[in-house]
Order: structure tokens, then C-alpha cells, then sequence
């Protein structure tokens, strides 16, 4: 394990008012003392208190920054490791020969995600947490905030470790009735392990059950506006931006070639794909072809189906509706400030049990219906948010799945009467898929790879 | 003058690892205490401690981040005020929440620059100072750096404060005479009145001086590179932006039409203008006209004319050098790596006392020459900037022509044998424009203009 000291920005590149520049690690304050010229040095300095100074250059003497040093020292830290954070005044030059003077006198830049590691790795959070923070960053709505903080401050965490106390205890009893067969006052029964098994079998499954929601909370409700030409998908698009303002519309590391926009419509984040698209042609559908308009709905989580109010409906129409069969859409028929040409017995037919909402979008008419629907949607299966422990990261649910596959083949095994301690062999790789979620079993590479997604000075 | 409490997100807008909301103002410590749970309330915190907690939306109960609180009382912070400084998890969602609940707990979206204002209005710096940290944030070399640096320290107020001193001993001087004409024992000639204001005289052409390098070294030295297609302009320009890293390559608030790219040539910040119109048709000249193209080089600084060794000089190369008449140029013969064609005697003349360099882009020979031939034009006026007071914001340097024409005035009146009480009205006239740099004299519109150009939260 590494104990140098490590240093980097942690705030966001750009003009602002205030950069910080952190240090973690045994060497941190004194690596700050050498540039650090204040009224007292910082190892004077009291844990957890605010110094303020100047940074001088040694070899120059020239005056860097003019800064506030807080000073925190291990173990009560983010990192568990004495800590200073620079705060400078934002400026991009400035901050960097900062950077550069920590690392000159003996810091090692920081990777991607090295201070949460490194609170990971020093046992002041298991990886659940840690990849919390992330999600916690990342979150584009208020409930997709809650799920992250939730779990940041360990509500997946307890329940996973209590899961896995229990499979443990199925094992240790199996193991006493191994190696101590003749103490059989405390006999094991199949009947109690099943039972055992099946409790944690089920709390796998409550816990699945939000998977999909918490995903959703988590990445965003991929969705595709479709519809033919001039029927309003940029008037749509428009309106669902501007009304519920867009909260990201770039995301740094991801290709400029899709464009994608959030909007958060009532709690759930949607993930608009392909906005340059249509605010460019206005028309997905003749643009890029019915195959690959096929392969984008299929990639979606919903598709907004967009119908003309004045004109019956055409084969394209249908087209459409057949290349989103089986998939979640809301089928909505725009301009009923015009004339009715369109047979909305017909629209209903085809839309099956999913909803249909009329619209004048250059009336503003009809949107909160929309948006309604789009929250029953989501909402559909009645979860709340609160007092609910979500799973929302795709490892974890894959992990999951596993753990609950492997409690699966002991539960059969066991009602088929294999001895418990073949079944148990299931019970431990579930143990152990389950500690994978916190880290407890898990392997360097798949740490570093988790942590090298973290964004720099985290 | 407002006493209300105000708070901004002080880190840039994105995703990072920190973000960082600030209050200011009488309530700010209560204000936080509403949305903050921690071990103990912050008013029972000791000044300039960072404090661990979380903050709570007291409408939901929802955690809405995990916290580090800097609390910093008056008078000794930034603003002189009450300073929160809420460090959390860098999260655009969660920073804005908190932000939010800051607001409805009684606090006001601060404008642009607020804080700095406050802390130029409560006295704690003083105009030229509260300017140079947006100078210091925007600097774009480590020399530019030092300049901002030094004017934050006081260096410019010093020296303007003790001209007014002058100033103010010769109105001094002036109106005991005209008030107590009996006590001549202290009689005022016009002898030492003149002396004084010629030394003010003397040391604002000094600090004028500096003008020119000062301004470059804020703004940047706006350079153009000229030259007859597939001379090289590309090459030249990639190989000044990779060989010493480009510092900015996209302003916040400047319109993308016109992009610029800032490279620093040893302590020199060059700004390279349509950098875009360069990469994209490798021919300036050509795609913008000649009428075009001349009020681009009208507008630059210096201009970096490229020439092919391989060919003899064109019309069209001779038009380029008229284009050009008057102007700061370094002139490039560059493709040394093929056959000479070029009357190098003949470039030279036309050059006059510009520098001719001669490079191989290609093989990256000269590269070298080019740098110091740039550095040595800028710094030619041998002034070194250790130990130098600089002047280098347009509004100051203005000021400072303004205070020597009035105090030039005072001097030819005075040597004309006016009345020093007359000649006086000129004293006052140029002490009250030197008060306008440190902000003494000057009114509120300005101060509320010039704090505008103030980034967010600053």
C-alpha cells in the first residue's frame, strides 16, 4: 500500500473564485510548510482549523497566491491521513504553480479518485460508499441525490453486510457440524439453513426490485423523441428543456457526436438522445433511416411517439408504432389547436395501454399532462423514495443477481436433499459475490478500475 | 451600503471533486446553522475551524451532503464580515440544493464580485487592490502573475497614495498662504511648489513606463500569423501552441466566432487571434480578403509574417510587408530544409529593423530563434519586473495620463508666474484622478461597473 503524499486540484478547471488544492498523506503539512509563509507554521497549526498566508516560491521568492491553509490532521479526515487543503484564489496559472510547488517539494500527483481510495483503503468507508460519492457528483435530480446519499452514508452497505452475516452463520454451523459431528445437541437441520437461505434470497429480491428505478434515478431515463417531419419534436424538445430547465447539456469525457440533454421532469431525470439531431433536421426518422432510427428505440427507455392532430394517419405513423412494439412510449397527438383529421380511436387502438395525451404545443397545452404521465410511468410501481434502500449501480445489480443465482442453487440443493455441506459451498460464493459490492472481497484491478472513473482531486 | 447576508458558489461550475458555497454577511453563521447538523452549532464554533456535519433540508429532513463548514468571524476574513464557507462533494445537483437552501433561509444570491466589493467597501483593500485579484485570476503567465500579485500587496496603492501625499502637502501649502497671509515666516514660493509637482510628474511617466509590458502582460500580446498559402502558418502555429503548451483555449464569455489561443514564450503571453481561421484554411490572407485582412494586423500587437526560402518573394508577399508598415513583426523564412530561392538581402531590406528569422518547421529548427526574438521585442526596454511597481489595466493607465496632464498643467502654470492659488485648482484636479485608481474618489456606478467583470461568488 502507498503512503507518499499526494496532491491535486479538487476543484472544477475554469475561472472561479476559489481553487483548492489538496494534499493527503504522512508528509502533507510538511510539504505544505515549504511554502506556506504565515504567522505560525502549519505543524503548529491546531487539527481542523483555518490558516491564513501566502505561498512563496522557495527558489524565487516570489509570491504565489495569497491563501487560507486548512489544516486537518489524521485520523478524523476524508482520508483517514493528515490533509491540507489550499484555498486560493481561482486562477488557473496561480492554481497550477501551486500544484506544481506541492509537488516540487516532495507530493506525487494524485490519480483519478486516490483520496477516496485511499478513505477506502484506510477503512473509513467500505466501496459501496466510495462509489457513492460519485454517483453523488454525477446525480441529475433531487431523488437520484437522495438514493446516492443514502447510500453514501451506508443504507446499502448494512444491508448487504447484514446478508452476508447471515449466509455466514449458515456456514460457521455448517462447519461446527463438520468438524465437531459428535456435539450434535445443536444440530443442524436442513429445515433451519433453508429457512435461512430463503430470508436472504428474498431480501435479494426487495432489493432488485428497486433496481430499475434506481438505475434509472441514477443514469438518467434514456429517451427518444420520435415522430414525422413538422409534427413538433423540436417544439417538444423545446419546451421540455426550457420548462424544466436543462440541467447538463454537455458531459465532459463523453463524444460531442451525441448530443444529449437531462431535463428533470418531476423527480425523473430524462436523458434527451440525439437533441442536435433534431434541433438540426427536425426529422430522426428521414435522417438516419428506419434501421438505424430501429437501433436507437431499442437502445431507449422510453420513446415519446409524436402523432399530427390535423392529418389522419399515415403508414409511417404505424411504422413507427410497430418499431417501438414492446417498449415503454407515450404516444402524444400535437396540435389540437388545428383541425381533428386524426382518429384518435384508432391512435388509441394501436397505442395499446400506453398513454395517449393531446397537446398544442404552441399553445402550451397539454405539457403538464405529459409530464404527469411520465411520472406515473416511472413511478408506476408505487416505491418511495424514502425509508427505501435503492440499488442503482449496474455492478451492484449485477452482483446481486449473482449472489441471489448462487443462494438459488443451495435453496435447491438443500430441498433436494443434498448434504448441507456441498450446499454450503453455494452459501460461501454467494458470501462472497455479496462482499464484492463492499469491497470486502475484491480484487486490486477491479479497485483501481472503479476509481480511475472518479474525476481528479476526488 | 447593505448589510444583508449574501452567498454564491465560489468553485467553478462543473463536475469536481469540491465545491464550495460562500456567505457572507451579519447572518451568515445563523443562516448555516439553520441547514447544518454537526456535532456542535457553528455559532458555538471557534473562529477559522473547519467543522465536519451535514446539511439537512429542514422542510424534508433529507441529507442533502456531507459537509466541511469553515467558519470565519468577522473582522478578520476576506470580506471583513462573518465568512461560511460550505466545502461539499462537488455534485452540480447538491451544490445547487444547498445553495437554494441558503436562500430561503434569509440569504441573497450575491452579484458578481460582491464579496470583493464588501471587502473593498469595509476597508480591508482598496480599489487597484480588489482589481488585481480578478488580474490574478485571469493572468495567464507566471509573470503576469507576479505583476497581479504585486498590486494585490499594495504595491501600486503605495505608490499612488504617497504622489497624492505630495499632492495634497502642495494644496496644503497653497491654502494656509491664501488663509494666513501674515505667517510668511513659512512662506510659499512657487520654487518648491513647482519642484514637488514636478517629482509627482517624474514618477507617473516612470510607473508609465511600464504601461505597455504591464497591459501586455495582462491582456496578452495580440499576435497574428500571416503568410501566402502553404507557407507554414499551420505548423508554426502548432508548434507555438504543443512546444509551450497552450494556456486557454476557450474564454468564458467571449463569443466562439473568434477563437484565440494563449501560449507563453518565456514569460511573454502571446494570444494568438483566429487561431480557428488558421487551422481550418491554412490561408488568413486569402479567405478574408485583403481589405479584411488589414484591419486583423491593424488590430494586433505583433504580427509573425511567414515567407518561403523555397520561392522568391511574390507581389503578393511585398503587399503583406506594406500591410504591415509601422507595426511590431518578426519576420519567418521558413522551409531552410529545402532549396534556397528566396533573396534574403531583399527581405532584410524590406524587414528594415525587424528581425528576420530563418526556421525549418519541418525538422523544428528555429524554433528557438523565434522564441527570443519574440522575448527580446517585448522586453526590450530592459525593465525587469523584480522590484518594478507595474501599471498594467487600461483604466489605471488612463488615470495616470489624466494626473500627469493635470499636474503638467499645475507646472506650466507655474512657470508662466499664475498664482499658485490658480495653479492649485490643476493639484486638486490630478490628486482627485489618482484617488480614482485606489478608489477614494470614485463614484458608485463605477465601483458597481467595474465589480460586475467580476466572476460569480468572487
Amino acid at each position: 500500500m502507498d503512503i507518499d503524499t499526494i496532491a491535486a486540484i479538487s476543484t472544477p478547471m475554469g475561472e472561479g473564485a476559489i481553487a483548492i488544492i489538496r494534499l493527503s498523506g504522512p508528509e502533507a503539512i510538511e510539504i505544505a510548510d515549504k511554502i506556506y509563509k504565515g504567522k505560525k507554521k502549519l505543524k503548529e497549526a491546531e487539527t481542523h482549523t483555518i490558516n491564513y498566508g501566502k505561498i512563496i516560491d522557495p527558489d524565487t521568492s516570489d509570491i504565489v497566491e495569497e491563501v487560507m491553509v486548512a489544516v486537518m490532521k489524521a485520523p478524523k479526515t476524508f482520508t483517514r491521513e493528515d490533509v491540507v487543503e489550499i484555498n486560493c484564489h481561482g486562477g488557473l496559472m496561480s492554481v497550477n504553480r501551486v500544484l506544481e510547488l506541492t509537488l516540487s517539494k516532495g507530493a506525487r500527483l494524485a490519480e483519478p479518485g486516490e483520496f477516496t481510495k485511499r478513505a477506502f483503503l484506510n477503512g473509513r468507508i467500505d466501496l459501496s460508499q466510495a462509489e457513492a460519492v460519485m454517483d453523488l457528483i454525477r446525480s441529475k435530480t433531487d431523488r437520484a441525490m437522495n438514493v446516492a446519499m443514502g447510500q453514501m452514508e451506508g443504507r446499502l452497505s448494512k444491508l448487504v453486510q447484514s446478508l452476508r452475516q447471515t449466509l455466514l452463520e449458515i456456514i460457521a454451523s455448517v462447519e461446527v457440524n463438520i468438524d465437531y459431528p459428535e456435539y450434535d445437541a445443536e444440530e443442524i437441520t436442513n429445515g433451519i439453513l433453508l429457512e435461512k437461505a430463503q430470508m436472504v434470497r428474498d431480501k435479494i429480491e426487495e432489493l432488485l426490485v428497486t433496481a430499475k428505478q434506481g438505475k434509472i434515478l441514477r443514469e438518467g431515463l434514456s429517451t427518444v423523441i420520435i415522430g414525422r417531419p413538422n409534427v413538433g419534436k423540436s417544439s417538444l424538445l423545446n419546451s421540455l428543456v426550457h420548462e424544466n430547465k436543462a440541467i447538463v447539456t454537455d458531459i465532459p469525457g463523453t463524444t460531442r457526436d451525441v448530443i444529449e440533454e437531462y431535463v428533470n421532469i418531476r423527480g425523473v431525470p430524462l436523458r434527451l438522445v440525439d437533441t442536435a439531431g433534431i434541433r438540426e433536421t427536425e426529422d430522426l426518422v428521414e435522417r438516419i433511416g428506419v434501421e438505424r432510427s430501429r437501433k436507437v428505440l431499442k437502445e431507449a427507455d422510453l420513446i415519446l411517439l409524436l402523432l399530427n392532430y390535423n392529418e389522419s394517419l399515415t403508414d409511417e405513423d404505424r411504422q413507427l408504432f410497430k418499431a417501438m412494439e414492446g417498449m415503454d412510449a407515450i404516444i402524444i397527438v400535437n396540435k389540437t389547436d388545428l383541425e381533428q383529421n386524426i382518429s384518435l380511436d384508432e391512435v388509441k387502438a394501436l397505442a395499446g395501454n400506453r398513454p395517449v395525451i393531446t397537446t398544442s404545443l404552441l399553445k402550451e397545452e397539454g405539457i403538464n399532462d405529459l409530464e404527469q404521465a411520465i411520472a406515473s410511468l416511472f413511478f408506476e410501481q408505487g416505491v418511495e423514495t424514502q425509508d427505501v434502500t435503492y440499488v442503482s449501480n449496474t455492478r451492484h445489480i449485477a452482483l446481486l443477481n449473482q449472489a441471489k443465482e448462487a443462494v438459488n442453487d443451495a435453496i435447491n440443493s438443500m430441498s433436494l436433499g443434498v448434504p448441507v455441506d456441498m450446499a454450503q459451498i453455494d452459501v460461501r460464493r454467494s458470501w462472497e459475490i455479496l462482499g464484492e459490492i463492499v469491497g470486502d472481497t475484491v480484487s486490486d484491478s477491479l479497485i483501481d478500475q472503479l476509481f480511475s472513473q472518479f474525476c481528479l482531486g476526488k
